[in-house]
């Protein structure tokens, strides 16, 4: 099923898509008082879900709430992450050349270790919201889709095996990156991290919804030009290695995100670079889950 | 003035050490209910200041929960950090070149860029608990003196000018880090993440009670041996950069903390190097805010 945070009649609710995706049903339509959707991540139990899971087949008669897919506006489905988002760097085998070939690096065609870094996000963007260009200190900004993946209950030493068990569910990410700050600063997270870099939506898919481990198919497009196309099962570290491995270290709390990398055909892989500029719309697509589509500010 | 938590007869308490640091004074006594740290960080009003610095300089008699400072055992300052820590690296002119050396790169005695990284910090240690070594994914666990900075009122475009306004405070942060993560992941993110990787304390020395830019000497010590000692005032990049440069790009919340970066002298910055083992002692010390002493778990 897909969960949203929607407004409707300037009212913030958090709700479930109809299976039709026609209409959608708060949960406090069902005695759910979640005030945000990081406690339902947190808080949610399997009888819930199996009850969201149930209503989201049924008619909207009589559903409290229910509002058409049409009049509400979707927004981020998290708005605050509480904590930033751990990303994945070249994670993809054509994005990891295309990247070393932007840097005038050699690239050996392997990837021994994954590459981890992170992602300040006060406020995520909602799937229509704008790109702030930051034209003042950015002249190469870039778009990245992603699959986002959310965990649901702590992860400690989980081998890869059990990682599945500790999976809430998916959405799009577009991991909007300013390379001339990314690369000046040498490590990447200031150049990741300015504020309104972190398009999110426009639902959150369940894990139970799909099989696992996902093949989402994936795709970017700038003004309806086909930029990145590549499909979820072509990480490189999948999401069994990513959830493993970093929780041999570090305790991954319920409502951590995870942006799981980039496929190839970014901005700077192009030769001339097709960088954003202002007024461009980036449209990040994974089917099954939907599209985020963000214009880029003045 | 000196900010604390701190803990006495299983009562956890935020207060004020006395002038002569022989006193405790929880914040309650004087009708200032706050119940963290970060609430204290981002409610703060001059007046409460004021009051504080006044009584800070009183004897204990007729203060309700006054405490000897040796009856209390003092914890991490901020104890979860509601954000990841930004990080410097190689903000020290002498560790920039121990660094290269150790990578075995070639370093052209220029820093022109700030680096900056994070660190995810999912419980702060206190002053006096334990470092985990995590030995079965870490040979290579090193120790890191820091000055760290507490932003009081949120930064946004703040010209360098100005960024004095804008910091509470400042305390003490032993950025630990395993080399051979950090080396192998590329990223430096998931090497300095490990839990039990951010020992801070022993307080927050409030910004008003130091000049500005504050000239702290700090230094270490394992086992008692002296590896790190340098001054504040010999950071490359200074707190007016680091802070009006992030925040023309970046919105730095009430409550985010900076770790400013580290002198030379950690332990891969000797031939062999000194790295940390079960049962050492580590002392990050600087002068005019205190000293935190933990211990390498097994």
């Amino acid at each position: 099923m897909k969960l949203l945070t929607y407004e409707v009649d300037r009212r913030k609710d958090i709700g479930v898509m109809s299976k039709d995706e026609m209409w959608v049903y708060p949960l406090r339509a069902f005695g759910m008082e979640y005030t945000s959707m990081m406690e339902v991540v947190k808080g949610f139990s399997q009888s819930e879900k199996d009850l969201l899971e149930h209503v989201s087949g049924l008619e909207p008669y009589g559903i409290t709430g229910a509002a058409m897919r049409s009049e509400v506006r979707l927004l981020a489905p998290i708005e605050a992450p509480e904590q930033d988002i751990i990303c994945l760097g070249l994670n993809y085998m054509e994005h990891a050349e295309e990247s070393a070939r932007f840097k005038k690096e050699a690239f050996d065609g392997v990837r021994k270790e994954a590459v981890y870094f992170s992602k300040r996000v006060n406020r995520t963007v909602g799937p229509d919201g704008e790109i702030s260009s930051h034209s003042d200190i950015v002249d190469s900004l870039d778009y990245e889709a992603e699959l986002g993946v959310i965990i649901g209950k702590e992860a400690y030493r989980v081998p890869k095996e059990q990682v599945r068990d500790h999976i809430f569910g998916y959405t799009i990410i577009n991991d909007v990156s300013a390379r001339n700050v990314q690369n000046a600063h040498k490590q990447w997270y200031f150049g990741k991290s300015l504020d309104g870099f972190t398009p999110m939506g426009p639902c959150i898919l369940t894990a139970d919804s799909v099989e696992y481990p996902p093949k989402f198919p994936i795709r970017s497009l700038v003004n309806g030009e086909v930029r990145q196309e590549s499909n979820t099962e072509r990480m490189i570290f999948d999401i069994d290695h990513i959830v493993s491995e970093l929780s041999m270290g570090m305790t991954l709390k319920a409502g951590t995100i995870i942006s799981t990398g980039t496929p190839s055909g970014v901005g700077m892989g192009f030769t001339p670079p097709k960088f954003l500029k202002a007024g461009d719309v980036v449209e990040c697509v994974i089917e099954g889950i939907g599209s985020i589509k963000n214009t880029v500010s003045e």
